[in-house]
C-alpha cells in the first residue's frame, strides 16, 4: 500500500544511513548557521541566540560574507573558510541559493544540513523542482536533510535548542512534527505543563529525511522512551509503517494524524506539501501494528508521560483509589477506554476497609476514602494491598497528602532529619508510594487537583517515574495507553 | 418516565418554593452556623472562617453552647437565642442531631438551610431513615434544604463561600455539582484557569432540593448566563427534564452524567445514594430537550465560558484564521464536530490575500498566516471580512498579538496615552477586535498558546466576553456549544 509517491529510488544505497547523519544533527560537536544575522526576529539569528541561551556546548559558527562577528561569534564568509570540522549546518538563506550553499557543505564534510528556509515545494511548481534539486544535491553528496520549511530541533543531551527560546525540561519524550508553528507552540505547552522531552523535530517538506527515518533514529536514541508524532501526511507511507512495526518492539508510538477531513487536507496541502491519505487505511494499518492513535493533539503528551517511566502493564485490569465523585468519574472513563475494574475479594476489601476512615463505605473498586483526611503512608498501604493482587495490573490514584499542601510556606530538605514527625512520615509515605512500580511492576497514575506551586510529592513521584494528571479521564487516558503497549508487547 | 423514586408527594404544594428559598440561601443578610468551632480543619470551623476571608458583607452567628466567640464573632448556645433575624442556617453537627435542630431553625424563622452534616441515606437504611425524618420536619416547617452530605455552597454576588478556600473569580458560570469533592476540585481548577462562576451548589443526597430546583433558581439569577452540572442520579429524572425544557429557552444547560458504567454506577449509589438509570434513556431526552451533554468534566467550563459571553451563531458555518497545523487541527475538530468551514468566495479572498504576507497560501478556509508576523489591526481586519460575509456564522482565531508577547516587562495602562506608537496601535487592534462579536452578533473564539503572565489583550478580549483555549479541540468544542444552543434557541 502507497500512502503517497516514494520520492527516493528502489534499492538506491544512501551513503550516509539516516541513524548516523541524525546523530550528527542531533549532538553535532560543531555546526554552521549559513545565513547568520545580527537582527533580533531572523532566523539567521535565532539560530545562533537560542543554542547559546540554552547551552550549547560545542562550536557554532555563523556564516555571513559580509559580517566579522555575530553574537560574540567570529563570522566566516562561506563555510568552507571554517578552519575546523563541522557535523552540522542550519541554512536559512532564501530557497534559491540552498542548492549551491548545500554543495558547499558537502565538500565540507558536513553530514546533515537542516533547511530552515521557505518557499520549495509547499509554494507550487517552482518550488517543488527546487526541492527535487536540493535531494538530488544530497543523494548525490551524500548528506542528509531536515526540512526544508521547518523549524528546526531541539536536543536535551546537546542542549541544542534552534526551535525553542527557552529550553523545555529534560525527558524521554521524543516529538516529531510535521507543522512547525503548531509543533513548536504544543510542546511548549507540554514543557510548561511539566512534559519533559529528549529531541524535539520539526520535518517540514521532509523532502529527504522523512517520519520513517526519525522513527529509526529515536528507536535507537538512549535518551527516548516513548516517540510521539505530529503528522499531516507521508512522502512514503509504506516505509513509514515497514520502520514503525520495527521499533514499537522496543519503543511505543502515538500518533496524531491530522488532515482527516477534506476542509482540513486542503490546509494541509498548502502548508507542508502533503497529500493526507485515506484516514481508514491509515486508522487500519495503524491498529494492526499496535501505533497508538489519538484524537486530540495535547493527548500526545499525556498518554507518552505515563509510557515514558512506568512500567507496562500484564493486563486492563485496574483498581481505582479516590474521593468520591472522582472515583465515579474515573470508573466511567476507565470502562470507556476498555479497562476493566475487577469487584476486590472478601479479604483484600476487610484488609482495607481496616485502613479507612470509619464512614467509609464498605471497599469495592472504586476505593472511596469519603473525603477523609489521610496520609501518604496510608494511601501507599492501600494501594500495596491491590498491587499484590493476581487479578489487579496497575493503579489509578492520588498524589499522596502533601506536608505543603497545608503549610504552602514549608521548604522541605530532604535529606535533613530535623523535619516535625508528620513531615518525615509523610516523606517516608511518599517515598514507599513512589517505590511502588518498580517493586510491583505495575504502573500507578496520579491525579492531582491542587495545584502546589512547590511540592515534594511531585518530585519523589517523579523518582517513581508516577505521571500527575488533573483530572480523572487524563489519567483514564494514560492508563489506556500503557495497557494498550502492554497488548503490544505481548503480541511481538 | 421516570429515572428514579420521586419522593415529593404528588401535587404538594411547598411553603417556601425553591426560588425564594434559594435567594435566601446564595444571598443571605445573616445566617448561623450550627456546630461552629474554632478548631481549624472542622467544618464547623470552614463554615465561618471561610466567608469571612472571601468578604462576606452580612452578619455570621456562630451557634456552640459551649463557647462565647469564634474567630472573633460573638458565639449562641442556640439559633433562638441570636437577637436577630437569620434567613439561612448551616449545620455541621452529627446526623442525629439534625431533625432537632432543623426544627429549632424553623422555629426562628430560616428559610433555608444547608446541611453539610454526613452519615443520612449514603450509609444504608438507618441514615435513609433519617433522611426521611429531616425532609418531613422541614416539609411541616416549611424550611428548604440543600444537602445533606454536601460541601456547600459558593455566591460570587454575596463574595459567600463555604466550600473554596479561595474565592473564585466572579463570572456568570453557575455549577451545580452532586459530587462535594470533586466538584469543588473542578471547580478550582476551573477558577485557577480563569472561568468566572457566579454561583457553585454541592448538591449532596437532594433530600429536599434538587437539580430541578437549582436549575429554577439559576434560571432567574440575573448573574447566571450558562448552567454546567455534574449530575450521578436524579431524585426525580421526569421533574429534571419538565424544568429544562423551559428552562434552556432562557440559558443554555451542559450536563456531565455520571456513573455510567456499571462499576461507576456501584461507586455513585455508595456516594450520594443515587440510582443512576439509564444512560441511554437520559441521552435520548437531553437530545430532544437541547441539553448539551459532555464526556469529559472540564469540558463544562470549557463549553460554558464561550456561552457565557459570546452571542449565538445563526448556523454552524465557520471560518478559521491561524498558522499551519493550528488550522489544519482546528479544521479537523471543527468538522468531527459537524461545524462547517465554507470556502471562500473570490472576493473575499481577494480581500483578504492584501492583508496577508506575500508568502502565505491563496486564503480559502482555514486562511494561514503562515507563520508570519502581523498586527492585531491586521488580524481584526481578517476577521471582519469573515464576518461580514453571510455564510460565516462565527470565527476561530488566535489571540491578536500582544505587545507583551514581545516584551514581558511592559506595564500597559490602557488610560495612558503615551504608550510607544506600536504599543498604541496594537491596543487600539485590538479594542477593535473584541468589539467585533457585539458588532455583527456573531462569536469570536480564541486560541493562545503562550502563557503570559500579564497581557493587556487577555484583558481586552474579556471586555468583549472572547474566552481564549489552549487547544484548537478546545476551541472546536466552545465553537460546538454555541452552534448547539443556537438550534436550541431558534427551534425553542
Amino acid at each position: 500500500m502507497k500512502l503517497s509517491l516514494d520520492i527516493r529510488p528502489e534499492g538506491e544505497i544512501l551513503k550516509i544511513p539516516s541513524v548516523h547523519a541524525l546523530h550528527s544533527i542531533f549532538n553535532p560537536r560543531a555546526f554552521a548557521v549559513i545565513g547568520a544575522s545580527d537582527t533580533p526576529g531572523k532566523w539567521g539569528h535565532r539560530m545562533i541566540d537560542r543554542p547559546l541561551k540554552t547551552g550549547f556546548q560545542g562550536a557554532i559558527y555563523p556564516i555571513n560574507p559580509a559580517k566579522k562577528e555575530i553574537l560574540g561569534l567570529t563570522a566566516y564568509p562561506t563555510i568552507s573558510a571554517v578552519p575546523a570540522e563541522i557535523d552540522m549546518a542550519v541554512l536559512t538563506t532564501p530557497a534559491a541559493s540552498v542548492p549551491a550553499l548545500l554543495q558547499e557543505c558537502i565538500h565540507k564534510g558536513v553530514k546533515g544540513a537542516v533547511v530552515i528556509s521557505a518557499g520549495f515545494a509547499e509554494t507550487g511548481e517552482a518550488g517543488r523542482k527546487l526541492e527535487q534539486e536540493i535531494v538530488a544535491v544530497a543523494r548525490a553528496g551524500g548528506i542528509r536533510l531536515v526540512g526544508p520549511n521547518c523549524m528546526g530541533i531541539f536536543s536535551a543531551s546537546a542542549h541544542l535548542s534552534l526551535c525553542f527560546p527557552i529550553a523545555p525540561k529534560a525527558g524521554s519524550i521524543a516529538f516529531v512534527s510535521q507543522s512547525g508553528t503548531f509543533g513548536v507552540s504544543i510542546a511548549q505547552v507540554a514543557a510548561a505543563q511539566g512534559y519533559g522531552l529528549s529531541k524535539f523535530v520539526s520535518i517540514g517538506n521532509q523532502a529527504d529525511l522523512g517520519v520513517a527515518d526519525y522513527l529509526e533514529y529515536l528507536a535507537e536514541d538512549a535518551q527516548t522512551n516513548v516517540i510521539a508524532l505530529y503528522v499531516e501526511g507521508f512522502k512514503d507511507g509504506e516505509r513509514f509503517f515497514d520502520v514503525a512495526r520495527r521499533v514499537i518492539k522496543k519503543k511505543p508510538i502515538i500518533v496524531y494524524k491530522a488532515g482527516r477531513s477534506e476542509a482540513a487536507e486542503r490546509a494541509a496541502l498548502s502548508h507542508t506539501a502533503s497529500v493526507a491519505g485515506s484516514a481508514v487505511v491509515f486508522d487500519n494499518i495503524c491498529k494492526q501494528i499496535g501505533v497508538l492513535q489519538v484524537h486530540e493533539s495535547f493527548h500526545l503528551f499525556e498518554m507518552a508521560q505515563a509510557l515514558a517511566g512506568l512500567p507496562v502493564p500484564q493486563g486492563n485490569r485496574v483498581a481505582i483509589l479516590g474521593s468520591g465523585g472522582q472515583g465515579v468519574v474515573g470508573t466511567d472513563a476507565c470502562v470507556a477506554l476498555g479497562i476493566d475494574l475487577p469487584q476486590l475479594d472478601a479479604g483484600t476489601a476487610a484488609a482495607i476497609t481496616a485502613l479507612l476512615p470509619p464512614h467509609a463505605p464498605k471497599p469495592r473498586n472504586p476505593v472511596d476514602f469519603a473525603g477523609a483526611t489521610r496520609t501518604a503512608m496510608q494511601e501507599a498501604e492501600i494501594i500495596e494491598q491491590f498491587l499484590k493482587l493476581d487479578y489487579i495490573d496497575g493503579v489509578i490514584s492520588n498524589v499522596p497528602v502533601s506536608p505543603q499542601l497545608w503549610d504552602h510556606h514549608l521548604v522541605i530538605d530532604r535529606q535533613a532529619k530535623t523535619h516535625a514527625p508528620h513531615v518525615q512520615v509523610a516523606i517516608q509515605g511518599g517515598e514507599r508510594y513512589a517505590a511502588l512500580p518498580r517493586k510491583y511492576g505495575k504502573p500507578i497514575i496520579c491525579l492531582r487537583f491542587a495545584n502546589l506551586e512547590h511540592d515534594t510529592m511531585e518530585e519523589i513521584l517523579g523518582e517513581g517515574g508516577i505521571p500527575i494528571y488533573s483530572s480523572p479521564e487524563q489519567c483514564a487516558r494514560a492508563m489506556h495507553a500503557l495497557v494498550h503497549y502492554g497488548r503490544v508487547r505481548r503480541r511481538n
